[in-house]
């Protein structure tokens, strides 16, 4: 059997663009033979629609663009993802479906069991979980035909560092009973920069395990936090990956089931280096945010720091240098470096830069404030003014242009509060707030690779936020070496204070990060969204309590 | 038998704190010859922890004060709700769950079979659910012991406008076979204006249902939007409320088993008006966000509009007249009833307030980007900035004073995007942003119930923004009366657009609202935490896609 595997980039919601993707898609396979083309999970719609979900029209919508999809199916048959209503009178509404169709109509639907809900996840707010498993028969083959999480079975159990399995259940011991003779995973996977390895490594010991080949085809590009990397793949019954589709875009190949276990393996191409896979992925979320909101020009404030500098390389990258305006907004705090360094980033990137000085509304602002704050002496309040004042600029920028503002803040600074809320935080999406500053100086050197555009002074300099005289980051928090290495057992591997301390960590660093962490939850609260490139991300899918004691 | 109702108002993960309360309770109730007292859900860390539950040393924190708890039970048994650790190698890994305490220790856990995953909950998120029935048996008394949404079995499903139940299991149908004396159930069920209604006629069925006495106890207090009502009651088997703790108040009472048939019923005092539960909700809300992070002083800005006017009053109210200050921050479009009104408003309360121009400041910015705007036409922006200085404004304030900033939006603006980011959206929580305008009106009333302390001026004034010359909310916006009846179709009702119009509705008012919903999504991402007094408010309970196209 001659199967498609269809790794598209869907819109949410979108449901005339995502038809005409899979349509489109449909003919091809046709043309070249297929007898089977593949979607990924949800594709009707794109993953993940939230609470559209829970509205009544929006699930008519998916139905009728099924059937309206479904009279493209004639002498090939497809698998689309979709959400379908649960017909029983108990349990939630829908299902997490998978719809084979053939014949002009859809013939079975088979639906998801292991929801996932934890991180981003909220599979079970919407969908009841299956648990009816029945083998699907096409053309005298015999399919296991499964949804995405459904081969994770042997998912651990992330947190409370327990042994043990996240799930009760396992699809596949029940559908091996009936002697398939290949599975088929519909996905809708997302991207973190270790999760390529660890996809891979699960599906493979699927095939293996089952002795059945196995094609998975997941969904590509950004949708707000997650960006999905595709990443599809036929892997024969001895684990062999012998088809890989690319990462990151768009892409249609047909595999001939006959010939998977004859066909040379893929031999896999992991990095060591994850700068790389992280810089395509926020090229893909930067790209497909403009793209899918129908925006095409970009603004930023350009400081002469490191994390301005990155970001407005990605953005010149990925929209164009054309497309992107920046402000150079210089205090007197301002070292020159910082303005020269700042002009010439601009010019190596060939975008458009004007330079306003704040110092004249930052007195503004200090005179109204004379006979409020007398008798007062200057604290935070007067370096976050001028936080705000450039945010304040920022905005004013992104209104009068049309252009859509980024945000520049990292991963480090969002998770100590070393940022101005309304001011530096200001944006319509963070690029760099899943990156730890330690990576944003990789990323930069990455950019650099073949030739400087972030001026090195940018990058070997002291970081700086540049709001009192002579002021170092390093003057309020650890070096970054060590505070991103804190942060990251706390955040991504969930450690607990005492158990940081005991890998060898300075007891007093330590609880002075975790504390300032905890206490900046508030600050997170209002962060914009951010693109999510490992495992967790500051935003959705990391729900922390803000009036508590922690 | 002599059970003591124990509604306490937790600070979530503060456990020393909440060991203190529950242990003062105890002694009380062994004082009265109390044979058990019932704490709430999760009552040993408050409802809800959130990712904290993904923290071992937060669940072996939940242990070891269980067990110090517990060494104060003697001569008393004690019901506690606590997370516990499921020791099963398959399944999430926590239960939520109550500790039956006796003679010192742990005796016994029960634990919560339907886990709410909708709206605000996510306890899917971390607990596996419970399969496993069993009675619980004290000094001769049989006790169905259950968790909140145990006894709401019969629960509708809540959207795609459905016949049917969210859930398939039942586990009171599961206890009733052993045969129990008496129901338990203790609940962190979250406030909101139609709730207590339905609450207590969900637990009267179940009374009458199964024949039995019932004992509800609810925890009580604001936890950043949730607010608890307490609530909590005995009912007898005929279904009579015989005990009820007062709402939004701590309170502890001792009910005799022997005698709840022969109590005189206390009869339902719901009132029509859901204006003064609203208030003495968001009073609540206030107090303790403020008390249980510790913090006293309040600040925000006084438009002399209608939100403002009521954020200030429930302000002074629940923080005291003088730990609240404000800002007067007049434009050249503020007219002079505006100012007067503020005034009047601050004198009525006894409030502290300052005046502080923003033209020059305005005016500082516009000169700054004189070139960077030549050429181009005042539009938006121009506003904005407006906003923008009176929301660094405040956040000056909120620095050099340490108080905390309100947020003065109203659901209705929340809804339709009628407020500017990084201005008057700023605040550390919102306390009308589950309130419609309306709404807000009808609060404004009830505040001036026993004489004006709002001005009737800003009371009958039509709504303005003041932030061009005559500007009224009518010219952008529908009626109040016509938007917010509209909305609440839309938003707490999920009716679609043909729905909504198919009621009669203006086709094209409907229309635009409906799209001014959905294109406003990416302002309520960044919008602070907001009080949540109905059954749907936005934030964490609705949960909608960005990048998409609806």
């Amino acid at each position: 059997m001659k199967i498609a595997l269809a790794q598209l980039n869907y819109i949410v919601s979108h449901f005339d663009y995502n038809k005409g993707l899979i349509i489109d898609a449909i003919n091809k396979a046709k043309a070249n033979k297929a007898d089977l083309i593949v979607f990924s999970e949800m594709s009707v719609c794109g993953y993940m629609p939230h609470d559209l979900l829970e509205q009544h029209d929006f699930i008519v919508r998916c139905q009728n663009y099924i059937t309206e999809i479904a009279q493209h199916c004639n002498g090939i048959a497809a698998i689309v993802g979709a959400p379908t209503i649960n017909k029983s009178a108990k349990g939630k509404k829908l299902f997490n479906s998978a719809c084979f169709i053939s014949n002009g109509k859809i013939q079975e639907i088979r639906n998801k069991t292991l929801l996932p809900t934890y991180d981003i996840f909220d599979e079970y707010r919407y969908f009841e979980p299956n648990d009816k498993f029945e083998i699907l028969e096409y053309n005298g083959t015999r399919i296991a035909l499964t949804i995405c999480e459904d081969l994770w079975d042997k998912q651990p159990i992330a947190y409370v560092q327990a042994k043990g399995q996240l799930y009760k259940n396992s699809p596949m011991e029940q559908l091996i009973k009936q002697k398939p003779d290949i599975i088929i995973n519909i996905a809708a996977s997302p991207f973190s920069y270790n999760q390529g390895k660890v996809r891979r490594q699960v599906l493979r010991e699927n095939a293996i395990k089952y002795n059945l080949p196995l094609i998975y085809v997941n969904q590509v590009g950004g949708n707000t936090e997650l960006i999905f990397d595709g990443d599809s793949k036929a892997i024969n019954s001895k684990g062999e990956v012998v088809c890989q589709l690319p990462v990151f875009e768009s892409d249609i190949q047909i595999i001939d089931t006959a010939k998977l276990n004859s066909t040379t393996p893929i031999p896999a191409v992991d990095e060591d280096n994850y700068i790389p896979r992280i810089h395509k992925a926020l090229i893909t979320g930067i790209k497909d945010y403009f793209t899918k909101m129908g925006f095409k020009t970009a603004t930023l404030g350009l400081s002469g720091g490191i994390d301005s500098a990155v970001v407005v390389a990605l953005a010149a990258e990925a929209l164009g240098a054309e497309n992107v305006r920046v402000l150079l907004m210089p205090s007197k705090y301002s070292s020159d470096h910082s303005v020269n360094d700042a002009v010439e980033l601009a010019q190596n990137l060939g975008i458009k830069y004007d330079t306003v000085p704040i110092q004249p509304i930052v007195d503004s602002f200090e005179l109204s404030l004379t006979k409020v704050f007398e008798g007062m002496e200057p604290d935070v309040t007067e370096e976050n003014i001028q936080a705000r004042v450039r945010g304040t600029l920022m905005m004013a920028m992104s209104n009068k242009y049309r252009n859509i503002l980024f945000n520049t803040s990292n991963k480090s600074e969002a998770a100590v509060g070393y940022s101005t809320m309304y001011g530096d935080m200001n944006g319509a999406f963070s690029v760099l707030g899943d990156v730890y500053k330690t990576d944003v100086f990789k990323l930069a050197r990455y950019i650099n690779r073949n030739g400087e555009i972030i001026p090195e002074n940018s990058i070997i300099k002291p970081p700086s936020a540049e709001l009192r005289p002579n002021q170092k980051d390093s003057d309020s928090l650890p070096d970054y070496d060590l505070l991103d290495a804190i942060l990251f057992q706390y955040i991504e591997q969930k450690m607990s204070e005492s158990e940081i301390i005991e890998m060898g960590y300075n007891e007093a660093v330590v609880r002075k990060t975790l504390r300032l962490v905890n206490i900046n939850e508030y600050k997170r609260f209002q962060t914009p969204p951010i693109l999510r490139v490992s495992s967790k991300a500051f935003g959705f899918g990391r729900r922390m309590p803000l009036v508590a004691k922690y």
